[in-house]
């Protein structure tokens, strides 16, 4: 699928919203990219976001999935717009373990009412980032564009 | 559904692990009650765990409801196990607003190889538990009993 | 939660559009009661529905369950709407063997933009309806409300 | 994902089963592409499918892409394993308006006691195959191998 920027300023409108996300800056997550149709978004995995076996518990790991499909969705939305997560879905493929998470958005569908968008979340270990990569979660979510 | 309570230690076998997830405890989290077959976790909402419009974010009211939905299913495993999610869908029903977040589980389908819980979460806003109640999220997973 | 039911016409409308519905008829499903915010569905488990091991096929449960679901919802929604299904999740829990299915829906959440609606589906054998029932599949979905 | 086929017999599992599930022969559908990770189904858009509309009904929909999404597990199963859908989701992107539809499955994860599959259904138009493509469902399950 083809998307035209709706939006000329996509870019400051996620960063300026991610910046507002309080739950981003307590989870040390950071953007790492901001494209039309795609943002990834990464944070260290830390002892104290963990589960009982010491991998990053399944919430740490959905928060970065909704947050890279959210502003991805957002991303294309017209201006003047918020965007909320109505429903989401989460596989949780392997145990979050290692040095980070990454979580890259996709839009499946884009909509007056609602967006359909994807991301998947890989953990990684070494300090380049692709390195040491595993798959370890699949979400798939519905957003809903909010006029402000 | 009724359920004999197949481990006669399933609370103190629920409140060790609930000890033991880091995340829990990060986010202020307290096991409000433990019977077999329905587990309730509350915790109060906190501006840093916000997102953009001030709300609690939808990876804090994914964590109770998480861990509801898990340890009801580990209050009717077999002893010596542990559980994981394997999948999750949430459904967002209103912002999480208020002083406190209230999840409860509760359990769909009991098995050997896969467990199918929910959970319910509300937010609340008073000084008395069930106060001022309004239904924010709806939660449907699958737990897997794993083998220690 | 308590609905009015805004459309005093919603039986009606809900019998007529089900009438519509070529998919309901060729499966032999009929409505077995329409309320405000509840409807259910039954349908005969016949062999050309089935799959390799002789149960009912996953979409026959899921359309008795999408349709109980999305009739549910219409009859709570205003005059002039038809309602369609944006997503869905189900859980299938046990084989669908027997003479029939019942699929009932409830409403978890209503809206301008998206209804959030559960069903339940039953297997039954024998004459009496609610005799010999297991518990096939649980099912939630997000319906949208489409002015005519 | 890199998979090696476990069972030189993948083609001829997938079509044996495939050809006892008496819903795929009602339905009109039939295998289109058999290879291990990846199962393509097509069935004619007829009118006793429909829904209220006019389009085939999200059952119809959901009955290709799960079977797809179940072959694709079962391509990449040991022997004597059937495969049985655990859960499922599906988003309807679009109505199924067309001559027919197609759905291909992938594999997101395999596992002993679970695989994590996709499909993705498009309607066509016109003669060719690939002909006037409209994305109109994603569909994520859960799929459990079960031992003959």
């Amino acid at each position: 699928m083809q998307h035209a920027p709706r939006n000329p300023d996509f870019e400051a409108i996620v960063r300026e919203s991610f910046a507002r996300q309080a739950m981003m800056s307590t989870l040390g997550a950071g953007l790492v990219s901001v494209a039309p149709g795609t943002v990834a978004i990464s944070a260290p995995i830390r002892p104290q976001f963990g589960q009982q076996i010491g991998a990053a518990h399944a919430a740490f790991t959905f928060a970065l999935a909704d947050s890279a499909a959210g502003y991805t969705a957002l991303s294309l939305m017209p201006p003047d717009h918020d965007v909320l997560t109505s429903e989401a879905g989460i596989h949780l493929l392997a145990p979050a373990l290692g040095d980070r998470l990454i979580a890259t958005g996709s839009v499946v569908k884009t909509g007056r009412r609602l967006f359909v968008v994807r991301s998947e979340v890989f953990a990684e270990t070494g300090d380049r980032p692709g390195q040491g990569r595993t798959h370890v979660a699949s979400f798939t979510g519905t957003m809903v564009p909010i006029p402000l």
